[in-house]
């Protein structure tokens, strides 16, 4: 049986919203009345106070950036360089539940796009599904979240807790400067994907993910070479269908493949790294190597900076990527010596960096991050800096819009 | 029987000379002493006024560069684009012989080696030597007059006619500013090459060559295939023995090779052209590209610069040669506009060059010339802006030697 509530919207704005039992948030008032109503089959036990109206407390829209990797690839590295960037340090949020995926600083907020699991663990294995699978995901719950903290709206976001493979009661989510939604499926929904400013996809190579798996599961954790190629095996087909297609709509791309600079290396320690930047994207300009829009290759080790073996190379160049128009900075190699880094940075241009040697400074700063000698944390640190200056710029235009209709 | 005279030397300065009959030049008289002496075997008709003693007019010394490279190679449109830098045109001496090698400009005298065979195209003959062949040369004179002019002392230099084969009478070679002497073996004796101050070596490989004589000899000239064949073998061995090894010699080598843009092109018509710069060379500092010392390759055509097929491909870096170090600038392909040679002038570093456009603006210049929308041209304007540079650099290092020795 429907609960049915009528209320009058005269004085609501258009950026209020109800948020209702269900979690479901309804936002936009275009009539004068609207009819909240709840179904007893839906009413679940996450939300403990029934109806809510919210409104934003100002205009300014939050910048929505959209980070999607496999699990396991880095991108809790990625989002410790992004928020640094920003100044501030990135922690869970205070005084709540201290398994909460979320990270909040002064400017970014990061959600994981687990939270919006629709079903637990138990539930996927009754149904046979992974968390990669969309059946698994609530994607209209993140739409709209994601929606109304884009327009300035907090919202009360699920938490699925890794540990105990559970749904958690929700965590209030206040709209941040930036809010960074991380996760498998950040660009899967078509009107997510329209919410993002920015997207990245951290695209991690079979080779490589297989060697670091290798690495942490079979060094660290005593996993048997067998059970770890299982995993991966198992996983492989809904990461192809669900994840991996999601890379034709980043903007940026992180590639990281073997190295090419030692003949059939297998080791995975030594990375090849590309920065795949599309063309055209608003408020964001890529990274480029000595000429914008030619075709390039450089190897930074010679006479005037020695590298030990197998040394560093560079490629730069135009190219296409699922159709779309691309710059692509590579890095293959590994930096060994600090002069090696500012050296790469000197001579890289379009940085958007706010004083010489930033890039260094923040690769130092973290030096104990995964991939901080490499291109990983190379072009993570640039996509972090490029991330900043989109953020400026919209905040910019936004400032001058009123202007230039006046002039105009 | 040999004629003597006894002359005392008190007053003489170092940089006089005494042309003998034989035309053998004596010069640099430490004692107070000479005796002048002929054979009458060694008399011949080629000097009619038998002995003169000639004083330099100042202390200025002549800038000496050598320029080696097989006959047909571009040597004579090399000296074009050098003398065009330098400002002048370069004409054959007024009044002479109608069939003189030499080339004067206001600055630069370009003498060819030719001149100083010892035996004509009969001798050479009846000996079955070719003009390669050390043994057809006269490198005694050559150092002598070489050492004499770069002394500031003038000559009377033989005259080899293309025209007849024969040895015609000398003409009067006065010290230019900058002299050159081209031809089959500017590097060849150590004594000339000791006085060279720059050298340069036009290394045309062989597929190149055949590819040019068949369009020569073939379309223009009527010969057959095997006849081309068959000369280009006679003239190997020699080659091989007596000019190829001059290269290592050489500060500058001008390498010209089949495109590689286009596989397995022979048709010889798109080049692929090398720039081997020797480190350490005095008053000469190596062109390079971006990065210097390090490892490029730059394809300049994509996004800003648009190329028709095969487009144009760069490449730079350190490197060996004959043990020596070395830069190396590559240039495959061509240019079919203006503004690609533009936008590459743009990009290269240390042209040595006196006001932006100025490689651009001597090619155009030039456009008739053969090698103007390739690496030859290219690299031969940019080695003549070089060695204009040197030339500065050693005259002002004149002018500035005493200053530097009264401040020490």
């Amino acid at each position: 049986m429907a609960a049915c509530t009528v209320y009058s919207t005269q004085s609501l704005k258009t950026n209020c919203f109800i948020s209702t039992p269900s979690s479901k948030t309804h936002y936009g008032f275009h009539h004068k009345q609207i009819v909240l109503y709840t179904t007893s089959k839906r009413h679940n036990k996450r939300v403990n106070n029934p109806y809510v109206i919210t409104c934003a407390a100002s205009d300014s829209q939050t910048v929505v950036i959209g980070l999607a990797a496999d699990s396991g690839c880095g991108k809790s590295t990625f989002m410790r360089r992004l928020t640094s960037v920003f100044g501030g340090t990135a922690e869970p949020p205070r005084g709540g539940n201290p398994d909460s995926n979320t990270l909040i600083s002064d400017t970014t907020t990061v959600i994981c796009l687990d939270d919006y699991h629709s079903l637990d663990r138990t539930g996927r294995k009754e149904k046979g599904v992974t968390a990669l699978d969309p059946r698994a995901n609530d994607f209209d719950l993140m739409y709209e979240q994601v929606k109304a903290i884009k327009d300035g709206v907090s919202v009360q976001k699920p938490i699925y807790n890794h540990v105990t493979g559970l749904l958690d009661p929700p965590e209030l989510i206040k709209p941040p400067k930036i809010l960074v939604i991380e996760g498998l499926h950040p660009m899967y929904d078509a009107r997510v994907r329209d919410l993002l400013d920015f997207s990245i996809y951290l695209d991690i190579s079979n080779e490589v993910k297989f060697a670091w798996k290798i690495q942490r599961d079979m060094a660290e954790r005593g996993h048997s070479l067998e059970s770890i190629k299982a995993s991966i095996e198992a996983r492989k087909p809904d990461f192809d269908a669900y994840i991996d297609p999601q890379k034709q709509y980043a903007d940026a791309v992180i590639e990281v493949l073997p190295t090419e600079l030692i003949p059939d290396d297998n080791e995975g320690k030594i990375l090849r790294v590309r920065l795949i930047q599309k063309e055209g994207v608003k408020n964001f300009s890529p990274v480029y190597l000595f000429d914008d829009g030619s075709t390039i290759s450089w190897i930074p080790c010679g006479r005037k900076l020695t590298c030990s073996y197998p040394g560093i190379k560079f490629a730069y160049g135009p190219d296409a990527y699922f159709g779309n128009e691309v710059s692509i900075v590579e890095m293959d190699g590994q930096f060994d010596r600090l002069d090696e880094l500012i050296y790469v940075e000197s001579h890289l241009s379009n940085l958007s960096s706010k004083f010489y040697g930033e890039v260094t400074q923040q690769m130092l700063k973290h030096a104990d991050f995964p991939g901080s000698n490499n291109g990983t944390g190379l072009f993570q640190t640039i996509v972090g800096l490029k991330i900043r200056e989109l953020y400026e710029q919209i905040v910019a235009s936004r400032s001058e819009s009123p202007v230039k209709a006046a002039k105009a």
